[in-house]
């Protein structure tokens, strides 16, 4: 099949939106049908579609695409659009993509709300491009970065928010080592930003999230780039659970500890990181098969990491 | 078979030792001979027996019975201590257990060496007994308190080191909820402290470790308590990878944090944290089936958290 455009997360054409199933990366590389709005809800929450970004992207193309083929009617589109809102309730982008595109379908109804969508898609693109030109100077030659979670061309559909910066210090000749964080419970540096890593060539070390105080002690980690889910009037962030951590062993160690995101992520209406919600995520995801089963789990997907231990904050516009 | 002493972790009578492995729990309890030091090593080496306490009975009870049994001259004993002695590098107990065995062996002779080893193992007991009734006074009623890695029954003949401590503060009937780190990359939390706490009753919340952060922010964390594989002069203390980012945890959310060790566990002849040798562990561990194998993995077994950051030192004789 044709796709209009592709990325290395997610493709379509005028009739069909595919994603590439990231749970079960990096061993399968299985590309499923999320045309239909419930089926891309359940692949948003199911983690299969992941990142805040490519989630704001997806559900936006996934509305837009309902919108044109079944010429439903703005209420029922509207409906589809909460459900969407819905699937996951910590990264904004979500909201502030299904939100652009109900103001869109006020203004010009819904034959129009598919290029709206595909202009987000296009919008992240150059998002990432600006992020990564903004962010890079950040990265001198030589240095070890550390990194959390999943922020490259996964999490995205351009080259990536926090990786892409440091993908693009790599592509300019920067001698860098990169270290990734496993990010329990679901590994997503231990299966996506590794495996992106691996694909791209840039030089990288897999640790345990519970090494990178130690690994900070070394010397050997020069900075921190993490991505964000949702960014408050005040700087604080939510994103992925562990992020916080990192970003106090940072500051401790004296080590600068940056956030890279589009303005999409920012949350006007909120002021301070306590009014994020914070998705709690059921206790197999960390019991698994090997841990003790009857144990009660505590599993937040996020955390918050307050402005101050945030050196800066590099969005495609300027930097906070 | 009968034996004569036997613990949550280990059991023997005069011809046969027996271990519980370790790694093979929650899900199956299995023990195995480890009478022949050869096997006792690999039992070392792939953590079926583990927890620094234990080592050392283990490998001293092995040692004894290894003189007993065949007869054997003191050179080829001295042979065997050597080997059990560098099973494993950090842990300072196998040393000390086996150097005691060793000046023993000197003076008297083969014959009396597995009581000596006896007496190892009963010393384990008592000083658990007296770190538990020394440190329980650090938790009071209601408190929530975290702990890192396995430090229980099943890491000692006794009740345990810093889970000696928590266990005994149930039992004097203080209500406390315990915060178990999962403990990567092999779960020494999520497998073995939880399992342990599930048989005694006490009640438990499991998390990933890069989730202690957040839950010290919420309050819920009123102490930490952790063992120790060695203590330097210094106070430096060597202890499961991701202690120190547990610790440094701690001190940003200015909660006390408790190291707890027999004195068995210090190490005179070490300065400071610096000289203390840090087992590199193989890349498997970290990596498993899940992850991206192709990966560079850093997998240090320890780290090293400095002095300053520790409010006491419980041991089986004072507070440092």
């Amino acid at each position: 099949m044709n796709f209009t455009q592709q990325c290395l997360s997610l493709r379509y054409n005028y009739e069909r939106i595919e994603a590439l199933d990231q749970t079960l990366l990096p061993h399968q590389e299985v590309w499923i049908d999320v045309t239909e709005p419930a089926t891309m809800i359940e692949a948003i929450q199911k983690l299969r579609v992941r990142g805040a970004p490519l989630i704001g992207v997806a559900a936006g193309l996934c509305l837009g695409m309902y919108a044109h083929r079944k010429n439903q009617t703005v209420a029922q589109i509207s409906e589809v659009a909460a459900l969407l809102r819905n699937s996951r309730p910590t990264a904004v982008n979500l909201m502030n993509a299904i939100d652009h595109l109900l103001a869109h379908l006020e203004i010009h109804g819904a034959r129009e709300l598919f290029f709206a969508a595909e202009k987000i898609y296009q919008d992240d693109v150059a998002s990432c491009e600006a992020m990564a030109n903004l962010g890079h100077s950040f990265i001198q030659d030589g240095d070890g970065v550390l990194t959390h979670c999943n922020t490259g061309g996964l999490a995205t559909v351009g080259i990536g928010t926090a990786l892409g910066v440091i993908r693009r210090s790599f592509e300019m000749g920067k001698k860098i080592h990169v270290y990734v964080d496993e990010t329990r419970p679901l590994y997503q540096g231990g299966r996506l930003t590794a495996w992106e890593l691996g694909k791209l060539g840039i030089p990288f070390t897999l640790i345990c999230d519970n090494m990178a105080a130690s690994l900070m002690r070394s010397g050997k980690v020069k900075s921190v780039f993490v991505g964000a889910d949702r960014i408050c009037r005040n700087r604080d962030v939510a994103n992925k659970i562990g992020t916080y951590s990192v970003a106090v062993n940072a500051h401790f160690h004296e080590i600068p500890f940056y956030v890279v995101a589009p303005h999409t992520t920012f949350d006007p209406g909120c002021a301070s990181g306590e009014q994020i919600p914070i998705e709690q995520r059921h206790a197999g995801e960390v019991v698994g098969t090997n841990l003790y089963s009857s144990s009660k789990v505590w599993n937040p997907a996020f955390d918050v990491t307050p402005g101050k231990l945030i050196r800066s904050i590099v969005t495609d516009r300027d930097l906070l």
